[in-house]
């Protein structure tokens, strides 16, 4: 039988007792910066909780780590404690329990319908990586940019490429994304150009939100990575292709990055994911010993992203994936990532790279599908290359469960047109 | 006549009235963090200074920024305040100003002998950037791993190139430096190396630390980029060649650098540094307008790094160089840094990239003094191709002022060998 809620939670709801996804949030503007988890339409408090004492477990009792204004307190307690807030809140929530269900007073408090809340960043993230683990991306970026001979880097096939993002631009869903301007690559006989980005892409991405973390010098295990992992976040990792492609040689991605990366507001936990795992596939040359997992795991989320013009009514939906088709998995990120010693802090994102499938409709992002804007997209019927502004960029990802979904929400951003 | 303090400080000191470095501290272990400036062989408390009432200017006057376990909060004050605090100091270490000078008990609880005091990470540091300013080092990496035909890539003239940093493993001054573990490149036949790297190396850098910093799509116009900029410290930004040549294309530095970046613990301000500012030399192509200065200015701040083997009594200088020779100014960095709308905080660290002169003696990493390991250098009479366990690498800077010396103190780590 289906565990069951006395919250109400409609059949395609994201956010059913089976979820329980961790956020932070004001219950309104002004207020306090807390965490809660969304059950249906509401976001249960957890200061409150707290405050009730309903948290009476072992670990949690007396701890004030739901008292904070960011989840890393939490993230740093490592998965005992996750394991028993999820316990606590799963039998708080269920249908037969009368603790929270019986007592209205406390319900009114505890449980706040989320049109009214404002969600914020979840963690404070002190350092943002971004990975390159689709192998359909990797070898389409190859085609575009250097054509058909090994489109493939050699080094790809040995270690999950990465680069580090910047952490200080990282807004939530909902944010606008201004164009940057930046330099261009020169035409004949003139200068660089200059001025509001031409080639203004999204990225499909997730990330993994980093729980306890490590030491400096300290390398973490592949076999105990997913021990360091709380959960997973949307990602769009907004790319200037533009910006991106004069500047990147020879020292990575740069300023064509780190105006904006937006995540979704609700991490959903590797609990929550479990039971959508999937064989993450054989991995050809075999890694390393240090990258060499006894359990391999992708999980099986669908992922879709939608543009929404200035002015339409409708949005549409330009590209269909699943974060199945990562070839390196997250805790193969994470273990390498560690193993030079560089020490990874609670809250730390870890974006996986654009999550691009093996068949042009579900490609990750306008660069690949566009083809670097040879064939331009029709939105409603209007040709899309690369995005204008006005345009808002709405991500989806969710997985199927028997009568039930477990879901992310949406991670969405608009862009607006660049400062003069 | 020459400004000078009551606190006795030697001819050859770094920490004269007119330098005034600020710094965190412990005074001893286990006590509370606390800012601190340096002079002679002393650390001024700022905090007993605070709380003695003896920051009375209209701006610091009840501000409690040095009651505070780091300097971020003084940072984004902004020069003003930070003008302020500078004639305060200057003017109650005088001489000629008996407050301090004649008060025994507060003299002794402000006045910390230096040995006695533990220094910390002078600032949290929300993102770290590093640069690729000097031609002499572009142009030698050019000619190490691509040839003689055009070692410096196009885009190089047009923009101060940079990555984002690791911000976790930036260490201050004498924390040891553990030998990273990773992949190298493949050898004939055979799979990537992995181990201990075999091509560790240093990299004389100096960094800027940011004050206010600037909000998200708004970017700082470069001829008020200095008015961001608090000081500089001394940076080594240890790098695993081997790991960083095999793991770099197409995304850049990655575990080749984060095992590590030590800097050094007192930040000599803009202020200290302003006459010793000298003219930063023409760069040809003229740069677009958005990095033209009206003054283009470098500071004439003298670099040495020394090597100390394990067991040996002194250290062998391998290399003299000088901040001037950076072809990008601090200032155009920070304002190419916000062009594309990303946002600065207080405390980020911007690494100006490994300082080379033009001369061989002059280059900044052993990369480029041993032309990647065909030239050794001698260390005492012991053969050094890239740095060995034990060795001691120490930075030191000053600028030469007229009978005194506005120096950086020093940066230094000692390499240890990889865990098994
Ligand atoms: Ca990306
Ligand atoms: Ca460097
Ligand atoms: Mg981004
Ligand atoms: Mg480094
Ligand atoms: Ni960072």
């Amino acid at each position: 039988m289906t565990l069951k809620s006395f919250v109400e939670v409609q059949p395609d709801s994201h956010f059913p007792i089976q979820n329980l996804p961790y956020g932070v949030f004001r219950p309104e503007s002004g207020s306090t910066a807390r965490p809660g988890v969304a059950i249906g339409d509401y976001v249960l408090d957890l200061s409150v909780i707290t405050r009730a004492g309903l948290f009476d477990g072992l670990i949690l009792k007396g701890s004030d780590c739901f008292l904070q204004p960011n989840l890393n307190k939490f993230l740093a307690m490592g998965r005992p404690a996750w394991k028993e807030a999820r316990a606590t809140l799963q039998k708080l929530l269920a249908a037969s329990e009368p603790t929270l269900r019986d007592n209205a007073t406390l319900r009114q408090k505890a449980l706040v319908p989320v049109e009214k809340v404002e969600m914020l960043l979840p963690a404070v993230i002190g350092d943002y990586t971004d990975f390159f683990a689709s192998m359909h991306h990797a070898k389409n970026c190859g085609l575009i940019f250097r054509g058909p001979q090994n489109p493939i880097n050699p080094n790809w096939f040995h270690l999950p490429i990465a680069y580090h993002g910047r952490a200080s631009s990282i807004v939530i869903s909902g944010t606008d994304i201004i164009r940057p301007r930046g330099q261009g690559h020169p035409t004949a006989n003139s200068g660089p150009y200059f001025g509001p980005s031409l080639k203004l892409d999204f990225e499909l991405e997730m990330a993994a939100i980093v729980g306890p973390g490590n030491e400096l010098g300290r390398p973490v295990d592949v076999n105990e990575a997913a021990d360091h992992i709380f959960g997973l976040v949307l990602m769009n990792d907004w790319s200037a292709r533009d910006i991106q492609a004069w500047e990147y040689v020879p020292l990575g991605p740069f300023l064509g990055k780190s105006f904006g990366t937006t995540i979704s507001p609700w991490i959903v936990t590797l609990d929550a994911l479990e039971q959508f795992a999937c064989d993450a596939g054989k991995q050809d040359p075999p890694p390393l010993p240090y990258l060499a997992e006894k359990t391999s795991k992708n999980y099986d989320i669908s992922l879709e992203v939608e543009i929404k013009p200035a002015g339409n009514e409708d949005s549409c939906v330009v590209t269909r994936s699943n974060f199945k088709h990562l070839y390196w998995t997250v805790t193969q990120q994470l273990a390498h990532h560690t193993i030079n010693g560089c020490n990874l802090r609670p809250g730390d994102l870890l974006g996986t790279g654009t999550i691009s499938g093996p068949e042009p409709d579900s490609y990750g992002c306008l660069l690949e599908l566009t083809w670097n804007g040879q064939k331009p997209l029709s939105l409603n019927g209007t040709a899309r290359k690369f995005l204008e502004d006005g345009d808002e960029v709405i991500f989806t990802g969710f997985c199927k469960g028997d009568g039930f979904l477990v879901g992310f929400g949406k991670c969405s951003g608009k862009i607006v047109p660049s400062p003069r």
